[in-house]
């Protein structure tokens, strides 16, 4: 078992993603980013409705921001063709979107349908990911395979470890396809380390994102923890993505009613403090 | 893979846990039960709380019931010596009731505390449970390792997957200790149909658990479905059981403050249609 990682020594290879600040407009969030030494921002896609989207890569460069990915792609199963047609579509355009603001990683929540068996599920992820690599190939665009926690399986992916998304790495032998490992998702399996490892020698380890599991936790999808404040051996798991190579950004993703209800500047605040010590 | 299973033809093999119909006292779900056709109740002990535990015993056979198992024991992980301590006296009282009550089985929600890494509190389960086999050998009570959905990490489980309970059934090597297959926390595991399969050759599928997931759940612990109200392949599932030699009961367990809100003369009555349409 590998050692816990050391504390970062600076906010370098800190991102913050929009969503985490959803109360802030891509602007603001970009300009408070900078201003707190933050080194890169993932944009949703959300963020950028209505804007010029080469316009706003720029802005976020020009303050000195990475733009390390776009969030999201995915939801490719259907119960009919045209669903799965409509969802490949919507793949190109986030590909598209991801080149236009420079963003060289599109992440991928994969989907799942209720009542639709999981196992055709994955084959028609499979395929879905497939059929959209073309344009990834021209646009020089990456694809990350996000595992999500089991209780999304339902509805929101049937991707649920680490070991199912390097599999399908593994399967579609692409260098434009990669694996995002994010910490709420996977902290429990007890085949992390080891498949975390098999990412990086697979090349795939495309992300790493990081946030907190509270106790009690009161929501399924809104109730995230900052750094700190949950059970997640947060400094451990970092120690492993990085001895299996990693050398990207620790990205901050929270989604909680509860962090969007306060002062953002604050929040802000709080996930660089609790970035240095936690992560 | 195994074909699904056929619908079954009568109540014989249907098991209601106690906490199912939480609103009852036990002495009102054993006579409703038993006027329902159910072959079967598995007890919580809440359900024996101020009871004699014999004649209550007694009183769920009068009525013609199997008394399946008693919900629950567990708990092992502690991050004291005398939490860790209490945790196996209460697992001794837990097999000397269920041997009271003349219940064959301890079904076990192993334990985790926040905090504590989940390989230290898979550790401790194993030594918690190794502790009390005595007691299981001299009473002729066996206990069943329930895998818990990867949800309940923090602070119910630290055994999350079918594969890491035959793990632990592997490395305890008695006869005194079975696994509980319950759909709910298992539905999503891509290896599950392998893993019910393993846990079948080792002789060590002692229960079968039905309810549904519902989508959306809003409540991490109280919202289960009623078979056929969620996206479970429940049949499937059951003829995977079947395959690998289990006999046993088909117990239905179900927490929600939605059903337990409302009349439960209605509400077993709908689980007796759910079971014959859905399980």
């Amino acid at each position: 078992m590998s050692a816990p990682a050391a504390p970062l020594p600076d906010l370098r290879r800190l991102c913050v993603h929009t969503i985490t600040t959803k109360p802030w407009a891509v602007e603001t969030a970009a300009a408070r980013f900078a201003a707190a030494g933050v080194g890169g921002i993932t944009v949703w896609r959300d963020a950028l409705a209505g804007r010029d989207i080469p316009a706003t890569g720029r802005l976020l460069r020009d303050q000195g921001l990475a733009v390390v990915s776009l969030c999201r792609g995915g939801f490719f199963p259907g119960k009919t063709v045209e669903e799965r047609a409509r969802a490949i579509d919507d793949n190109r355009r986030a590909v598209a979107e991801a080149h236009a603001l420079g963003a060289p990683l599109v992440v991928l929540v994969c989907g799942a349908v209720p009542g639709l068996p999981l196992e055709e599920s994955r084959r028609q992820i499979l395929d879905g990911i497939a059929a959209v690599l073309p344009d990834c190939e021209a646009a020089g665009v990456r694809l990350a395979i996000e595992p999500l926690h089991p209780m999304y399986a339902d509805s929101r992916s049937a991707v649920n470890t680490l070991a199912q998304a390097n599999d399908m790495v593994e399967a579609l032998r692409s260098p434009h396809v990669g694996v995002a490992v994010d910490v709420y998702h996977l902290w429990w399996d007890p085949a992390l380390e080891t498949e975390i490892a098999r990412c990086g020698r697979l090349g795939a380890l495309a992300a790493f994102h990081v946030c907190d599991w509270r106790t009690p936790t009161v929501d399924l999808l809104n109730d995230r923890g900052l750094m700190g404040e949950g059970c997640i051996p947060l400094r451990r798991i970092r120690g492993w993505v990085e001895a299996a190579g990693f050398r990207g950004f620790n990205e901050v993703e929270i989604f909680s009613h509860r962090l969007w209800a306060g002062d953002q500047d604050e929040f802000l605040g709080s996930i660089v403090r609790a970035y240095r010590e936690h992560v």
